[in-house]
C-alpha cells in the first residue's frame, strides 16, 4: 500500500462523496439501465492485477453511478441525510475492524454500546435499566423479540426443540384496510381468545410504533392493558417512530412503551446516525437475552479470564461477529446533545406538517390522511384527470401516474421519492422527511417538480 | 459541519487508525479495566452538545483504547490485517449510505454483489452459477440454508406453520472428542436411519469446511454421497476454510463442494475484506431463496416499474436494510486479481507449516495435532512442568497456564493470540494466521514472548 493512494482516495472520497453527493445543485442519481452499467463498469473479476490508478477511477465511477442518499432531495427511504460524526465514527470503525463479543478485543465499544443502550432504554421509559445490544438491523431485533418471547413461554425449548412445543401464536397489526391501519384492542383481545379456544397458545403481541409505509402508531397503553391480562409479551417496533422518544412534544405517540416487554429502536432512521444502527431492548433483568442465545463458544468465553467476563457480551447474539454499531449514534449524540437531537426530530415532523399544507392547498394534489409522524402520503392528480368523477376510472387512471413520474424523475435525477400502491388504494407518493439539511423550499420544489413532471399525463 | 472537521478528522483517521495501529513498534492494545476504562472515556450522553474539538480529542481516545486487530502481531480471531483496498471500498459505503433491496437505490452495489457471488460460485465449481447474497454474518447465512433447507422440504410451512410440520432433524459436527474432530460419514448414515426409525424427519447435513479452533475439513465427496441417497440438503459452512478455493494447491481441502446445496463463505476471514463480508451461496436456480423469504413489501417491490425487477435483490432477503459487502472484496479482488489472492491463501498457509515445525522443535511447546488450515494449536509447558509426567497432575496445573500468559500479554500490550479449552483437552493457544504483512520474524517473536512471558509459571 502507497500512502498517496490512501491519501487519493481520501480526497475522493471528501470530494465526491461527501461534498459532491450532499450539494443540492448536483444530481441526486445519474441513472443507468443495468444493461449499460454493467458495460460502464466491467465488473469481472479476473486473475490479473488492476493499477492504483484504474483502482482510483473505479472509485470515482462507482460513487458517480450511486444514488446520493444523502442528498437533500431524497426523500425515497426510511433513512437520509449525512451526519458527519457518525460518519467519521463509522470510518473509524472500518479501519479498526472490531467485532464485539468479548471486552479484551473490543474495550471502547463494548462500553459504548453500554452507555447509548442505557440512555434509550431511560428514554423508553425503564427506570430500572435492561438489557438489549445492537444487531443487524430491524428484522433481526424483531427476530429477537420473537425468540424470547417464546423462550419466556416454553423455556426448555432450547432442548426439546420446536417440535415438543404447542401451536403458538403472535399477533401484529396488518396495514391492510384503510380505515384500519392501526391495531384496534378490542379486535386483538377478540382474537387471542378465538385462537386459545382453537388449543393454540398465544405468547406475543407485536405492537408497530410508526409504520413503514403510512407512519402509524399503535394504540400502545391499551395494548398492554391486553398483554397484562393474557401474559402476552409486548415488543414494540419502534424501529421508524422511536426517534420520537427524544421530542418532549411528540414522544406522546409512544404513551405506554415503558410496559413493553421488549423494544425495537433504529437510530439510523430519523436519527440519521449511519446504517446499520439498530438496537433491541428488553426489559428483563434475569439474563433472558443470553440464557435464551447462549451457545458457550470456548474459544471466545473463557470463564477463567483475568476481568470481569460479564463484559463479555457475545453471547446474548445470535451473530458471531457483530459491529460495534453503537458507536455512531453515540459520537453524534456526544457532539450534538439531547437538545439538538430533540430539534431535529421537531424540525422534521414540522416541515412535514407543514408540506401536508401545502399539499392540501394546491390543485391536483390529495393528502391520502393526516400525517402523525413524518410519511406524507398523497396522489397527484394530472389536469386531464381533475374533472373525472371519484371512481373506478379515476383511481384506475392514477394508479398509472406515479410510476410514470417516477420514471421520469430518476433519468432526470433531480429528486427521489418513493410511490407505492396500498391495499386498494392506487399506488401514491410517500415522501419521509428526516434530514435537518431540508428547507421550505425544498418541500415546494417537490411538489413543482412533481406537477412539472406529470403535468402532461 | 465544518470542512475543516472533515478533514482533520481523516487526518487522525490517517495517522491513528491506519498508519500507527498497523504499525509493528507499536502497542496491539492498550490494556484498561472496564472500570478504568469508563472513568477515562465519560460515556454519559447529556443534553448539552460537545465542541468539535472535543470530538476530535474522543476520536483519537476511541482509537488509542481500542484493539488494533489490524496490526501485524494480532492473531486472536478468524479475521486479521488491513487491506487498503477493501477498506477505502468500506469508506466510501459509509459515505454514500446504500442499502441494497432494489436496483433504484443501489445501482452499482446490486451489479457488483451479482459480479462477486458469480466468481465465488465459478470457485464452487457450480459451473451453471446458482443465487446468492452478501448478509450480516456467517450466522446468518447458515439460518439461511436451514430456512431453505426446511423450506424444500415443507413447501407449505410458510402458510401452516411450524406446528404443521413434522419432526424434523438436522445433522453437524460436533467437534467434541480429539480423534473424532471431523464428521465420520458412516456415523451419520446411522444416526439418520435412527432419526428416520423414530419418526423423525431428516432434511439437511451442514458440513464444516475450516472449524473455528481447530481448522478441520469435514469429508464433504462422502457426506454428499449419503445426503444424495437420503435426499437430504446439504450446506457446506465453509465461512472459514472457503478461501482455500482461491489456491489450487489448497483446494482439495474442500473436494466436493461443487456437490453441496448451499454454502456459506466468509471473505472477511481469510481474504481480509472489510468486516462484514458474508456470502450465502444457492446452487438452486428456480429463485427458491426469494420464494422461502419473500415478503412482497408494496414500498419497495411495486411491479409495474420502468426497468427490470429481476434486478431488485431485496426480497430474497430476511433483512430490509442491507449494506452492499460484496464491493469490499469486489474492490481488492479488482486491484489485487485472483492470482495475487490466491498468492496470499499460500503465504498464509505456508506460514502456519512453518510455525508448526517451529513447535515441534522448541523445547517446552507441544502441537495438539498437525495444521489442515491456517489454526496452529498448541501448548507452552513452563520450564517447571516439563519433567511432570503425561498424566492429571501436568494437564491440570498446564490449563492455568495459558489464561496468566495472556493476561501478560494483554497488559503488555505485545501481541494477541487466543486460547481456550477443548473438549476434554486443557487450555491450549490457537494461532491464527492471515496477514500478508506476517514474516517468519513474526512466528519466532510469538514463540519467544510466550516463553518469556510463561518461563516463571
Amino acid at each position: 500500500m502507497s500512502e498517496n493512494f490512501i491519501h487519493q482516495s481520501m480526497s475522493i472520497i471528501v470530494e465526491d462523496a461527501i461534498k459532491k453527493a450532499t450539494d443540492v445543485r448536483e444530481k441526486v442519481c445519474e441513472w443507468r439501465s443495468p444493461e449499460q452499467l454493467k458495460e460502464l463498469l466491467d465488473l469481472e473479476l479476473r486473475d490479473g492485477a488492476e493499477s492504483e490508478s484504474e483502482i482510483l477511477q473505479r472509485f470515482k465511477d462507482a460513487i458517480r453511478y450511486s444514488v446520493k442518499t444523502t442528498h437533500p432531495r431524497f426523500f425515497n427511504q426510511l433513512y437520509a441525510g449525512m451526519d458527519p460524526y457518525s460518519m467519521v465514527a463509522s470510518f473509524i470503525i472500518e479501519a479498526l475492524k472490531p467485532s464485539l463479543y468479548t471486552y479484551e478485543v473490543a474495550p471502547v465499544f463494548t462500553l459504548v454500546e453500554e452507555a447509548v443502550l442505557k440512555k434509550m432504554m431511560e428514554l423508553i421509559g425503564w427506570k430500572d435499566g435492561g438489557d438489549g445490544i445492537f444487531n443487524a438491523g430491524g428484522s433481526m431485533s424483531n427476530m429477537y423479540a420473537v425468540n424470547l418471547a417464546r423462550y419466556r413461554c416454553c423455556p426448555d425449548i432450547k432442548e426439546n426443540g420446536l417440535s415438543a412445543a404447542p401451536h403458538l401464536v403472535m399477533f401484529t397489526s396488518q396495514e391492510v384496510r384503510f380505515l384500519k391501519w392501526k391495531m384496534i384492542p378490542s379486535a386483538l383481545e377478540e382474537q387471542i381468545l378465538s385462537a386459545k379456544s382453537e388449543g393454540a397458545v398465544p405468547f406475543m403481541v407485536n405492537a408497530t410504533a410508526g409504520t413503514t409505509v403510512l407512519g402509524a402508531f399503535d394504540p400502545i397503553d391499551e395494548i398492554a392493558d391486553i398483554c397484562e391480562k393474557h401474559n402476552l409479551w409486548l415488543h414494540v417496533d419502534a424501529c421508524w417512530g422511536g426517534a420520537a422518544l427524544v421530542s418532549s412534544k411528540h414522544k406522546h405517540l409512544l404513551k405506554g412503551i415503558h410496559r413493553a416487554d421488549s423494544v425495537a429502536w433504529n437510530p439510523h432512521k430519523m436519527l440519521m446516525a449511519c446504517l446499520q444502527c439498530s438496537a433491541f431492548m428488553v426489559r428483563d433483568k434475569t439474563s433472558l437475552l443470553q440464557r435464551c442465545h447462549s451457545a458457550r463458544a470456548s474459544y471466545l468465553f473463557q470463564q477463567d479470564k483475568f476481568y470481569d467476563v460479564s463484559y463479555d457480551t457475545g453471547d446474548k447474539s445470535v451473530q458471531c461477529s457483530r459491529k460495534p454499531d453503537a458507536f455512531k449514534i453515540w459520537l453524534m449524540w456526544k457532539a450534538l446533545g439531547s437538545r439538538e437531537l430533540e430539534q431535529r426530530v421537531d424540525r422534521a415532523l414540522a416541515m412535514a406538517r407543514y408540506l401536508a399544507q401545502e399539499i392540501k392547498q394546491r390543485e391536483g394534489f390529495r393528502l391520502l390522511m393526516e400525517p402523525e409522524y413524518a410519511n406524507i402520503c398523497f396522489w397527484y392528480i394530472p389536469p386531464s384527470l381533475r374533472n373525472l368523477p371519484d371512481g373506478p376510472e379515476l383511481w384506475g387512471k392514477l394508479h398509472k401516474v406515479a410510476p410514470v413520474i417516477k420514471e421520469r424523475m430518476m433519468k432526470k435525477g433531480s429528486m427521489m421519492v418513493g410511490y407505492q400502491p396500498h391495499g386498494e388504494k392506487a399506488n401514491f407518493f410517500r415522501m419521509i422527511i428526516i434530514s435537518p439539511q431540508v428547507s421550505r423550499q425544498d418541500m415546494d420544489f417537490v411538489l413543482d417538480e412533481i406537477h412539472n413532471l406529470g403535468k402532461d399525463l
